[in-house]
């Protein structure tokens, strides 16, 4: 199995996921109200959108950081791989649940919001695991020096912690979880490279023109 | 025809087909009853849901095996190729239609969930049939010695007889046929390697890093 | 401009192109009749998937094998894939459309059909269109022989002829102007590539293990 | 993060995105009337959708042009990368909003359009950012001469001047609007290199047998 390949379908996948994010952007028809009017009441829709396509940019980003370094690929990996793209493949599901119910309050805004917490969760425990099994001394380019493997081991799981923090929020406010975890796609598209992995010791050896 | 572009366009089938699964997975609409009840009302689609996605990813994993040993491609490879597309792009409208029908009991669900182990005949066969055609010498790398040619054939074609099973059980449960599938592709995920294909003996000759 | 990323490009293309012909696949809901007997009535449905599934995976062949032989990209070929791709994209539409309507019987379903074949002549044409661009001194690793062009534009414009052919059947009989198209994807499948291009003279240069 | 990552990530989503605006075209059901009539009431929809197949088409052909001289992929590249497909994969929903309320006229047919200018200028505002980033000593294989990086900000941000037309002329004329912002993805089809970026000057450099 060429770690080519595996890239390759799971870009196909993660690429066509978060296309399909829009499919729930729906077109108000003539005789409905203002336009206007309409996709303003249509806002929840936007904004779960917008935080669902930066949640899966982060990951592809954060796959493909991590997959660069692998040297080995096995069945675990794959069954692993493939439990990431299962959940993945349903944040467009659980989005739209969301955005459904996001603005209604009540019992079910926060089931809603929890749904589509578990799914992200799902996501980061299965990157999680990726992390743990590449951690193994040889499965890498570069290893992580075993003084260092606890904090890396923090930083890859933060995720687990953002999103258990989202299922939490949900019962409180589902737009203030819907916050929470849009603040947190965009802090990790700029957050500085240690704070997500050990891609910083790693980047020092590999540096330099693509 | 280089095989790259064979493997990219079955890399983005596949990867579309499996991404697709998850639109059956429908959003219930406010005003129709609790949310949390009407989802788990719904777990014949999420079951249904994982089980294709397992084995879509079973057939990627193993088409991938097989056809990186390949090193001719001519028209008879591009055509079952083809007809082994045509059966996976069925699976996501297989899947819906087992799973709408898959709690309702009778007739009806037996049909449903044998229209379902159609499909995945279909495809198990197309499968085997590629196998088939790549025993033949000179068409691969690294070639099957005669001694183990029917062994090898016996492991390749395991999918077709597990398939015809489902499909029997089919007509006593769906349910139950759902489960047997399942397993099928969560044992196929972990399971050894020789017990797939013929890639044990490659794997010696081809392994080390990437 | 890379020829591998109009390449990765358009395979991404057809690739969706071709899964999104089974979204027309209907799940029939319980409680309309036998489920048999509605996936019988369906037949139209499932048969044109299939021409339409060839006839896709037709063209895909066809394009590779040209574009594999290009060795300049200018603005001209970009523009003429991307008419290409335009009526590629059209297909599972024209297939729904020629699919509801091809039992009907009567002017409507001639039209459908008409403009399925309409479809497909777009496809043929840009094909071709793409072809003579590709005639052109050292636009190809291989050139075509003075002496034998008009022998592969005769070659090359088959497709342009049959869809035409398909065009006039229409107002005849559309189920058969179906079976004219789904005989032509089968027969260009398994044709002697002398019958398709020009690839035939070219592969005795470029043949050999990939 | 390699740059043939990147580039996989975007055509998959490009690609994607271009092959969905095709879901709008809707299958008239038999009994509302004449089949050829009904598609002529859609033409608002075939129009936008070729309009909008360029339009894609282009952003992907510069997206390319631009990327493959890119020698540093950093975070920053990464985020605007995403915001620039943000943009993107909403063409298909500005496409259907905007051919739905085309011809309807009045103060909704301004909105939808002006919708969809918006839609595009977020579009050609990313693509900017992405060249603006792109300028900076030794992000890219050649750089651009200080004397003439006026004039290569001029060209690329040509597409943000005409979608901000685009915008004007929907308060206007919707239809009109559409055909002005059709005339410019054909142009720009054609339009020779030394308008659309500074590849001019690369190309020299670069020109040759891919």
């Amino acid at each position: 199995m060429s770690k080519a390949r595996l890239e390759a379908f799971s870009d196909g996948v993660i690429a066509v996921a978060i296309t399909l994010l829009a499919l729930d952007l729906t077109v108000p028809e003539p005789g409905h109200g203002e336009l206007l009017t309409q996709l303003g009441d249509h806002w929840p829709q936007f904004a779960a959108y917008a935080v669902s396509f930066f949640t899966i940019g982060i990951i592809w980003v954060n796959h493909h950081a991590r997959v660069s370094l692998i040297v080995v690929v096995d069945r675990t990996l794959l069954f692993l791989n493939l439990v990431l793209l299962l959940f993945v493949v349903l944040i467009p599901f659980a989005t739209a649940t969301m955005a459904t119910y996001l603005t209604g309050g009540g019992e079910e805004s926060h089931i809603a919001m929890a749904v589509y917490a578990v799914v992200l969760e799902g996501m980061a425990l299965s990157f999680t695991a990726m992390f743990e099994w590449s951690l193994v001394e040889g499965r890498t380019l570069v290893s992580v020096p075993l003084a260092q493997r606890r904090n890396a081991r923090v930083r890859a799981s933060i995720g687990t912690l953002v999103y258990a923090a989202v299922f939490a929020v949900a019962f409180i406010s589902a737009p203030l979880a819907l916050a929470l975890a849009g603040v947190t796609a965009v802090y990790y598209v700029f957050a500085p490279v240690p704070h997500i992995g050990i891609e910083a010791e790693v980047d020092q050896l590999t540096s330099g023109p693509l």
